[in-house]
């Protein structure tokens, strides 16, 4: 099957502008050609043609907790320690693998309807995580988080190394597995001396969470005389591919470590607000080497999986960070979603090129709050939202088109997690 | 006439929680009843009855120059000057009346589609802003752009005071003409005085841009030894009834001067970002007793006029500047942007409360972001979006009804602003 997206305007990624108009043309799941639309779609079994459509690569999410959807919202505005403790840790000790797997269905509805195409998610029962994005026909960086003293045997670490095996290949490949050491204040040194030899043996990618708040790095400081960034480099976790979610306080030594390293750091600007940790210094740090990703983190902190939002969120944060409103472009938002958390993630480009996976989305630009059209990229960033993305294509399988998801039965997934959400909490009091 | 609005919550502003479910009741343009809904409605027209949906008092924007919607996103991320002076104003120079009219409804457009029932203009051309807002059905508190420079005979002072007399009464009382001394930068004091005494005789209120940047501060007070807000203190410009749009670089002083005004600071969190600016403390500038509403700016630096997106973006700005998720709550964005903003333009009063003017929306939450409901204000905030909302309601008169607007032919005005804006660029070259 071969399928032609013809559009106003097409952005390929990388340095390359706008083609307007454009098209993309895929066959089974690899892009064959991309550029500016000239003549007529020629052996080609389907044209998707959208006049007022914008299109992008498929968008990234490069952190998340997808099944925490069944919390959005829980205790919000709360201080950090009494949400996690009194809150989120309760209902999370009452979880179920089908609440997980209902959960992080319900998050991949919403990422579709977002033109989001893949996730980096760290949680537990990650077969239920897999499952869904299996369902859903979303890539997912699955990894399950670990926390040392939940793991004296490491029995657990073992098993995420067999998940990771069990998946490989599966689902088209749509599915890889990761190691989640939650974070070096969860995890001491030798914990994560194992984890870290784990991934080399077994060839795994690491997801972690490093220098989130002040607060982490003061006491790392205190207590190791090294940033988060240092004791992980030490026990060896930058020697795998590394998803850092956070980065929110790097210090020079770390940015020269992250910069070394595979992988990079997954800048969630809406959580580092909304927890009141802070903004990273996203201009700096690609100044001196890191490639930076972007993510949502969390909807039951950060509320919505909406790329748009965060896309946002990191340019006016950069600007106000800089007190320079040319410190940060709107072409670079997009870069970060797309191409930034491919680097990162890996086995993607995050771009339209030929030979890439036929992962992109289409924009509609009917709307009145993008209207006119001075300027692509800043209309895609600054004013366009989830609500406006018509198509959402995965691995050159269309999961969206106008509007109506083809792989999940929105409305039974929402009935469904409506109802869990509340089990859940009755059965946690 | 009498309507009435059943849906699953009702938040009516003040101090009141939630009503689940709850009702809207009103007859002609007036407020009858609210509260739980018990019963059948009895004596009523019409039922709207919005199972899953959610209602708010009309949202209002402080602080906007709508016509610059046909500019929109046109050199973003230029450094401020480049933009006002080398794109700008060198299209502005080319408007006119008819370009402002249409501008001016694509933008009564797009804020009917997010919930929004009035906003505060700076602008000029000010009856075709005044047409608008008289067409779409919202309500326009409308100021004509002061510079000093453009003025010297004050002969636009006069027409501005002319504008506020000749629409007095007229569109239902949804126009309110107030006077717009631009900012003590571009009005000199004896002109701010000039002001002053027509707004005090003419019984009209100001809109005024006060201490917006750093910079202005600081020149101000080399200049005069005064701040920007002791400046039209000074001037008597705090003796009438005063919007004051953004307010991020507040003195003691200037919050002593503020709460003892009648009127109060628009915060502007998306321009006050994207500009680089600097975020205003409205936590603090509360507790001093400033009234703090919240708007959008205009669209050409803002890009959307989603007050959805400002809610936000004000909750995540003060919970980053006082480094504490507690320290504002989702209900405190809300308060701004509907109570908060009545206080300070005056004449409605933000609430849903008996003989209130009827001003309400209804958001509907079945969207997968929005599921499941774990707290009504939350979901509101922090993931509703303009894109959510179904119904506006203005002065009684149902403006959109499930997304389709009532008062104003979008398709047309959407077509003719983009014409509209191509031509304006191909003037000004």
């Amino acid at each position: 099957m071969r399928i032609r997206v013809e559009a106003a305007a097409v952005w390929p990624g990388g340095e390359q502008g706008w083609w307007t108009p454009g098209q993309v043309t895929w066959s089974a799941n690899r892009i064959e050609s991309v550029g500016p639309l000239t003549g007529e779609a020629a052996d080609v079994d389907r044209v998707i043609r959208v006049e007022d459509g914008l299109v992008l690569p498929g968008l990234l999410n490069g952190h998340n907790h997808a099944a925490m959807s069944l919390m959005r919202g829980i205790a919000d505005d709360s201080p950090l320690m009494e949400w996690l403790t009194q809150h989120i840790f309760p209902l999370e000790a009452h979880l179920t693998s089908e609440d997980v797997y209902v959960g992080t269905l319900l998050s991949c509805a919403e990422m579709i309807r977002g033109g989001t195409v893949g996730f980096a998610d760290m949680y537990f029962f990650v077969d239920a995580v897999a499952r869904a994005v299996e369902t859903s026909g979303l890539r997912g960086w699955i990894a399950r988080g670990l926390v040392e003293a939940d793991d004296p045997g490491g029995e657990k670490l073992a098993e995420a190394v067999e998940f990771a095996h069990r998946w490989r290949g599966r689902a088209e490949g749509r599915v890889v597995g990761m190691l989640g050491p939650h974070a070096p204040y969860t995890c001491g040194p030798r914990y994560l001396e194992r984890v870290a030899e784990s991934a080399k043996s077994a060839d795994l990618g690491i997801h972690i969470h490093l220098a989130e708040s002040w607060q982490e790095v003061q006491d790392s400081q205190q207590r190791f005389g090294l940033t988060p960034v240092e004791l992980a480099a030490r026990a060896g976790i930058l020697q795998s591919r590394v998803v850092v979610a956070h980065g929110v306080h790097l210090q020079d030594q770390d940015r020269k470590l992250l910069a070394a390293a595979q992988g990079g750091v997954v800048h969630c600007p809406v959580s580092n607000a909304k927890l009141g940790n802070g903004t990273m210094d996203v201009v700096r740090a690609r100044r001196e080497g890191v490639t930076v990703g972007l993510g949502t983190d969390g909807p039951a902190s950060t509320n919505t999986l909406d790329m748009f939002l965060e896309m946002k969120a990191m340019a006016w944060g950069q600007k106000l960070l800089h007190r320079d409103p040319a410190s940060f472009q709107a072409v670079e938002a997009l870069r970060a979603a797309t191409e930034g958390n491919a680097q990162i993630l890996g086995g993607v480009s995050g771009r339209l090129e030929p030979g890439a996976p036929a992962d992109l989305i289409v924009v509609g630009t009917r709307g009145t709050h993008l209207t006119p059209v001075h300027d692509w990229s800043s209309n895609a960033v600054y004013a366009a939202t989830a609500a406006d993305v018509r198509y959402t294509i995965c691995n050159g399988v269309v999961l969206m088109e106008e509007g109506r998801l083809l792989t999940i039965d929105e409305e039974a997934v929402r009935r469904e997690a409506a109802a869990r959400a509340r089990a859940l909490i009755d059965r946690s009091r």
